[in-house]
């Protein structure tokens, strides 16, 4: 028999479990609402496939909900039923209702085993492939649950204290609680935290879970924790936890003889493989919530570490929600900027035009809610109910008028979805895109160049002409003007030690990404250990949302306004895995799919290193040292790229160039 | 404290009854899914008031979730809670997710008892008011749960038969099956009929009920039936039933000396009554859809009988479903037109402009979607998907072309769409609907008028010039030709035997209006006493889907090729209780909700009959025997017509007018 997947409305895997995902936020216990809408998965759902058969075959189906039966040439049957299909044409039907998820099918037999080649029925409008996850191809799988992995843990030590027991497990992890040999009558608070200080203070601790003996035992929902503080037991008990996770595949390697670098790098790691989940999360203990901004970032460092696409699409799709387009992306502007921009990278990355086919109509309609609202000038400015986010800081009020940096990000994903317009053959959508894109260029440069400050300001209406490092960065990450204004914002903001430091990883990202792409290696390498590696300095197992060096540990702890609140474990501190791939091992794909693609490795501050990248679906595996390189890639299209000089990479052949020093 | 009602975002009541409504049909246990789009209410909500206090007041709030909480002025609080609100601007938020039904909040207080004054946030499209129902006033309800009455029933008899027992409880009727004393290995499936034949076949019965014993007994979810055969147990059992039902106050009645009329308006009262539910339903045993022609003339029996307004809301709210509208109504073009036509008829009847307000951008959509699949000629022409249904009859072929009919259809429902513009003050709508409305009116004239058949013919465009009854009933019912017309359609279609007789109660709902529009009344009576009375003297004890008098009783119940596939309770059946209330009792309303009215009894075959008539917030008393006619009525506005005469009729003061003879 044909290799069966389970089936479903095309969507609704991920609208599902977003609506789980965005819904399981709590603080101390009380349920902690999305700020945004959040779409359900359809209860109904019609799938259907047609075709003639030479000699009879038998089907039969199966479904998550006992509300579901099948038609076979308009004849219906139960679910779980063997049907013998005769010779001729055969139009298949599967019907379902799932009263609290989504309806799945999954069908055995030859022809019509369940796969994509089933159609959904869409009621009237555009009928699609059904859809699938290769997460989920066994009879057993329930789609309704995630399948995530699991692997025992135990508190690395334990101590008496507060009256009850304080856990520590070593490092930031994640997973269920699991008591047992509980008596009758326990029924408790957990505390859990990111540090030993957080765990201890029931007060302002953020995660708390409630433990009451059942049978026995007991296992909690799957949380956020180093520390667990666990208050007196009229019982003794074991206490241990079940880590919860997806078993990615590491493509991405690096390795050098700076050992501080090598450990930010493996924290990076773990800190983006805590946060890969049914999407890219924030960050692990307090929103586990997907907000396109970090996940846009996570996408990097994903193409430089595990490659997964699915990854990407499941958090694109949670993202997006479905129509109509009322608010921004998280309700954020940037986001909704980014989103688009994130659609034609992934295709740059990955080469899977199938997802940008699909997502293109969602893509139209997020572009049409978002030209709705401009201004007279096609400048996108603050609507009722945006968030103007750009990055954690003072430095410029979101309220004062559209800002520079906004327009950038705008431009960008008018470029990005120009991109995909011709992707997809959608030729006057394309032309549409790019003269918007055009005519948004010329007007940023007409509005918010500052000739005296050789820079661009963040608001041209307010006369203020503030300068940051936000919108200039966009300009040289994007190309966003001339080459001779982009070398005075080298030298008047990026290298101006008065125009503000950045002060969270997030941005950090950017602010690297550009420090790198105009050479400035030395500057991301003493970032990587002053700026990371004070956090690792300060106790950090994994990245966190925000880190002020001149801060003391307990005092980085504090965010909006709670002593805990910061997230220690945010997706948005693993860039140095992009960072160190992209611009030491200098491997970039230069057309979609690394069809073709460079290596440009730099030796940088290290004496030697070594690691490799995933491309496509290939590995590149590159060595540097002071006298010589060495790449060895599994696929075709490689430039080794060294000062001037330009060497094929031929496949699975090493090649070695010595360094002239 | 003020009475609070169980708040939530306006439509999601509806919608989740409607998806538990459409999702509950089985034909011999087996899953039968709905044939359209199946809209779920939104997982999470956001519900929210401000207003400014002078003194301080307590706040309780409730949730029907535990994933909810509720936030004064941004502090946030578990549900359950209560809080002491301070004097001064105090703005409430709930927000909660409900993981399979909808979320819904009950807040106890003065100023933020929960009521329609709190309002929907929408998150960026347009804010509403919450929504309630009266039913739902006591925190003990929970909204996700239909609030049915109970009574406990039993068979009137029951016989041994093929090895089990067959119950009789005597008329058609709808519960929950209850079987008590059973020992625990019963493990049988019950076979309901609404006929005796249908419940002694196992093979072709429709209804098949799973008795497992639980705990020493089992009830079932409810089921129509008036015979329930039950095989043979392990052991001694008692078996009864909870008729489940709304307790509507009938206020409509009918008493005549003419013993079957009463007892065919008295069956009427009883079918319309078991399929008043969570909206009305088509019929009680097979579908129990809701369908928007067997609704539309539910609501014309409710005006005259319970005049229920909430029934005629949630029904209108359930078949609309959500946005984008990608199908016609139950997919059929002539209920969607009659879904347009309902809202002003609804209006008219009961003056509730709310519901027009709330409904109107959803009316809108729904007139965008019609008018965007039109022919060149602006006729809807059958489209992709779309079903025309007319009437169960073959005498036309849906397939041909567009079918005047349908034509009358969309003509009325341009007319009671402009009237709903101009109710609601949207001018320009109003005018395109009027502009639409005369230029169709027109069409139909030139295209479909035939002046040697002297009657409009179903399609224009083959040649045929095939006649029927259902388009000249239309013109007729909406006046949509010239009085000479009409007096020609009435000559050569109407009373002309040739034109073949209409065959459902459904259709002769319209001829019968239409027929005693024209005054042929005793057409109508002599209907009532063969049709009507034909289905009880085959035993009828609710009116059916479809009765041909020259065929056997059995042979009346098979249908879509099942011996017992005819519904044996259908509300389209209970025409009789308006045709009597409108044109015996002569009640009827001249402008919005019986501010103006008119009583034009007639006593046709009768030679007495006395009876009420529901009017807005009144009751109008009508008795009538060849000597004369008394007329009491409790609200402002009428006039008794008799002949050419006019008589004022005074609030609470009964109108006695002598007949001339």
């Amino acid at each position: 028999m044909k290799q069966s997947k389970w089936i479903w409305k095309p969507g609704d895997f991920e609208l599902y479990h977003s609506m789980l995902v965005h819904n399981r936020r709590t603080i101390q216990g009380v349920y902690y609402s999305p700020m945004w809408r959040i779409d359900p998965p359809s209860p109904n759902v019609l799938l259907y496939k047609r075709r003639d058969l030479e000699k009879p075959e038998t089907l039969t189906v199966y479904a998550n909900t006992d509300q579901a039966s099948f038609l076979v040439n308009d004849k219906r049957y139960p679910v779980g039923t063997t049907v013998t299909l005769q010779p001729g044409r055969n139009f298949i039907k599967l019907a379902g209702y799932h009263p609290n998820a989504f309806p799945a099918f999954y069908c055995v037999g030859e022809t019509f085993a369940s796969d994509e080649s089933w159609k959904f029925g869409s009621f009237g409008a555009r009928d699609l492939h059904a859809g699938t996850n290769d997460m989920y191809t066994e009879l057993s799988d329930r789609p309704e649950i995630f399948k995530f992995s699991y692997e025992r843990i135990s508190p690395v030590s334990s101590e008496q204290i507060n009256g009850g027991i304080l856990y520590d497990f070593g490092k930031e992890t994640f997973g269920k609680l699991i008591f047992e040999n509980l008596s009758e009558d326990v029924c408790v608070t957990a505390v859990c935290g990111e540090s030993r200080e957080e765990a201890l203070s029931d007060e302002e601790a953020i995660v708390y879970v409630p433990v009451k003996s059942e049978n026995g035992g007991f296992v909690s929902s799957a949380v956020a924790f180093r520390y667990v503080f666990v208050p007196a037991l009229p019982c003794e008990y074991s206490f241990s936890a079940d880590y919860e996770y997806l078993p990615f595949k590491q493509k991405g390697t690096f390795r050098s003889d700076d050992a501080l670098i090598n450990k930010i790098w493996d924290v990076a790691e773990y800190t983006l493989r805590l946060n890969a989940r049914e999407g890219f999360f924030d960050g692990l203990k307090r929103d586990r919530w997907i907000w396109g901004g970090d996940a846009y970032q996570s996408y990097f460092v994903n193409y430089y570490l595990m490659n997964d696409q699915d990854i990407v699409r499941r958090t694109q799709r949670m993202l997006r929600g479905e129509n109509p387009v009322t608010m921004h992306i998280n309700t954020i502007a940037d986001y909704t900027f980014y989103w688009i921009a994130a659609m034609w990278e992934y295709y740059f990355h990955t080469g899977d035009i199938g997802f940008i086919h699909t997502s293109y109509p969602h893509m139209l309609t997020t572009m049409n809610f978002v030209t709705s609202r401009l201004d007279e000038d096609g400048l996108y400015t603050k609507r009722r109910g945006d968030w103007v986010f750009v990055d954690w800081t003072e430095f410029f009020d979101p309220d004062s008028g559209p800002l520079c940096a906004e327009q950038m990000l705008l431009c960008r994903a008018y470029d990005c979805m120009a991109k995909c317009s011709a992707l997809v053959e959608d030729g006057k959508n394309a032309e549409k895109f790019t003269a918007l894109k055009e005519k948004l260029y010329e007007k940023i440069n007409a509005l918010y160049w500052d000739e005296e400050k050789n820079a661009f300001i963040d608001d041209y209406r307010t006369g203020n002409r503030n300068v940051t490092r936000h919108a200039n960065i966009f300009a040289l990450l994007y190309q966003l003007t001339t080459p001779d204004r982009l070398q005075k914002i080298i030298r008047h903001v990026i290298q101006n030690p008065e125009i503000p430091a950045i002060t969270t990883p997030y941005f950090e990202f950017f602010e690297l990404d550009a420090m790198c792409g105009i050479g400035e290696f030395s500057y991301m390498t003493d970032m990587l250990r002053s700026y990371w590696g004070g956090m690792l300095e300060q106790g950090a197992t994994t990245f966190w949302e925000e880190y002020f060096p001149e801060k003391s540990r307990v005092e980085n702890y504090a965010m909006y306004g709670k002593a805990y609140g910061r997230s220690l474990c945010h997706a948005w501190g693993a860039s140095p895995i992009y960072l160190l791939g992209k611009y030491a091992l200098g491997v970039r794909p230069t057309a979609p799919a690394y069809q073709t693609y460079e290596v440009r490795p730099n030796l940088m501050c290290f004496g030697t290193f070594e690691g490799t990248v995933p491309a496509g679906n290939g590995l590149i595996r590159v060595k540097m040292d002071k006298e010589s390189v060495t790449v060895l890639s599994d696929i075709e299209g490689g430039t080794l790229i060294l000062g001037t000089q330009k060497y094929s990479i031929e496949k699975n052949i090493p090649l070695t160039i010595a360094i002239e020093n």
